[in-house]
Formats: C-alpha cells, structure tokens, sequence
C-alpha cells in the first residue's frame, strides 16, 4: 500500500531504520502470540514498540503485511528445512521430515510462536492465507519438488497432515495418551507413515 | 455447580423448562459459533435467548458447561457414531472411520457446528478440555475398545491425527491441491493409513 515515493520521502537514516523495523517486529510478534491475528491491532503493536502507528504502516503496510513478516521470522527454522529433509537418501525423508517437525514441538521457544501462528491461522481467513503461502509454498512445495511424481504436492500435504494432527492433538489439545508418549514412541509410529505417503506405492 | 435444592426451588413447569432450556441452547451454540468461546459470555448467550443471565446459570450452572452442552449437541453424530465405525469386520474400520470423518466435514450442516468447535478448543485450554473429554472419551476410546490391543488408545489417536490433520488442511487452510480434491481419492489415500494405525503390526 505505501507508495515507493512516500517511503524515500520519510525513510530515516539506515541504522535508525533497520533498529526501528526490528522493534516493530518484536513488539509484533508479542502481540500477535498474546493476542490471536484478530485482536491484534496496528495502533497496539505502535504502542508496544514505542512508535506512532503511521510508522508501522509506513514499514509494513498492513497489519496482514506485518503479521507475513512476523510469521517468517517465527516459521525461519521450517522454511529453511525442506533442503535438510529432502537431503540424503529418500528412503529417510519420512523420517527425518518426521524428526524436524517433532523437533520444532518439542523444543519451548519454537513451540509458543508456531501455536500463536498455529491459533491464529485457525480463526482467521486472512492469517490462514499468510499461513499457507509460507508453510504450503516454502516448505510443502520443495519437498514435494524432491520427489519428481506426478502427485508429489498431494503426497507432501496427506503427510502434513499426519504431522500436523499428532502436533495438534498432543500439544494444543492434550489427548491422552499421546500427549504423555514419549517422542521416540511417537516418531516410530508416524514417521512410517509419512513415508509412505511421501513416497508409497 | 447449581445445587439440587436451588434448582428444584426455582424449576418452571416441565414443558416450559425444556423448551427455555433449548432456546438458551440454540443461542448458545449461536454465540460460540459466531464468537468463539472466549468471547462468548452468558449475558451474551441470554440476550439472545430473550432470556435473563440468571436463568442461564439456573439451568447450566458456568460458561463451561454451557459450551459443553452444545458441543454435545453440534458432536451428536459424532458421539453415536463409534459404534457403527466399530460394527462390521475389522479389516474395513479405517474406511469406516475415514468415511464418518469426511461425511461430517462435506456436509456443510455439520461443518460449520464442527469448525466453531475447533476454533474454541484450539485458542481456549478450557474448551480443549471439554473437547478432550468428549471426543478422547466418548469417540475414540470407544473405537479403542474395539480393537482388543494393549496400545489400542494410542492407535486411536494416531489414526484421529490423520483424519484431524487433513481435514485442518483441507477445510480450515485450505491448502492446494488437497482442498479442491475429490474427496474419493482423499478417502482412497487416507483410509488405508488409518487402518494401518488401527490394526497394523
């Protein structure tokens, strides 16, 4: 939405920017954890970052804009991955895409922005859209492009799809007793299955 | 948390209080749709019902067991339907379960009740409980039953992430290819994965 004139127009000197852009940023990526996508205001994240509103928009444009960028920051380990899993011998992308996704849950600081991000593509439109350009285009399409089939995008998402469930179940809603498993018990069982919808008959 | 003496106190005739009791239920599963349940309050749910906050409480005690009781309502297909999945040789329940998951999910009568579900149990730990108790113990414990195995609960689960997972993916992030497939070939693709789960070696 900001025009590229507008932008050079008020644009402050480059250090001054890229601190100021990283303080939005921050405070963004608070707010939207805390808040959901929904509650989550311009004016607030302003607040948060002891700025006046019209920077971030000046930064960001949108709040859909600012919630992509903080989103990209939050989901950087998962979309730098898919060159990792689709290295080395197929016959292990199931488990080690397995591996990576359980590894992102099981660890507390990657945990809590992937729920919030998780919260808040669930119950919104425009955050599940951000969600899937980032998560369906960056991570599910560079796998699927390792394993040269025809069905190779379907194939990633039914594996997602088992990755995501047993994410969901055991660390959002807690069912028992997968939420007690251990995580070796957990990865033995599903990583099978991802490769075989990865790479399966 | 309305005790026995109050309610027998201030109980209307029978027919009146049932009736009531539905309204205030159909408001209620209104209101959570529409809000969520943390944004759902009792004043809320008794504006609509034309009713008073009071009487509310009278009948459903806290917000809680209010939600629980439309959830019961919007899952009641659900919640009968462990039995007919269980029905039958055991070498065709995952198509069964796979079937009832997706007859559900395309019928946009149940979806809708089923995502507000969602929506809450994912951003609420309080409405993730009452989903936790309903779904893990009334649906898939009932399956578990089924399955005579000493890790028939964790099956149960796994093969409930699969069916979970891909509907998230499909219904609610609606990522392509999987959201615009036939739901012919998704159910080709998943049942036998949750079969796998059920009763592979």
């Amino acid at each position: 939405m900001t025009g590229e004139t507008s932008r050079r127009r008020g644009r402050p000197p480059r250090t001054e920017s890229a601190d100021t852009r990283d303080r939005i940023l921050t405070a963004a990526r608070a707010e939207f954890s805390e808040r959901g996508y929904e509650k989550t205001s311009v004016r607030g994240i302003a607040k948060a970052a002891g700025v006046d509103s019209a920077l971030v928009h000046h930064y960001f444009g949108t709040k859909e804009r600012i919630f992509e960028a903080a989103i990209e920051i939050a989901m950087a380990p998962a979309l730098t991955a898919p060159e990792a899993i689709a290295d080395g011998p197929m016959d292990g992308v199931g488990e080690r895409f397995t591996r990576f996704v359980f590894g992102v849950w099981e660890n507390p600081a990657t945990r809590t922005p992937l729920l919030a991000v998780v919260r808040s593509a669930v119950n919104n439109d425009t955050a599940a859209a951000v969600f899937r350009r980032l998560v369906a285009s960056q991570l599910l399409r560079r796998i699927a492009a390792q394993l040269d089939l025809p069905d190779a995008e379907l194939r990633a998402e039914l594996a997602a799809a088992q990755l995501v469930g047993t994410a969901l179940l055991r660390y959002v809603i807690k069912v028992e007793p997968l939420a007690s498993a251990d995580p070796e018990l957990i990865i033995r069982r599903v990583a099978p299955v991802v490769q075989g919808h990865l790479t399966g008959g």
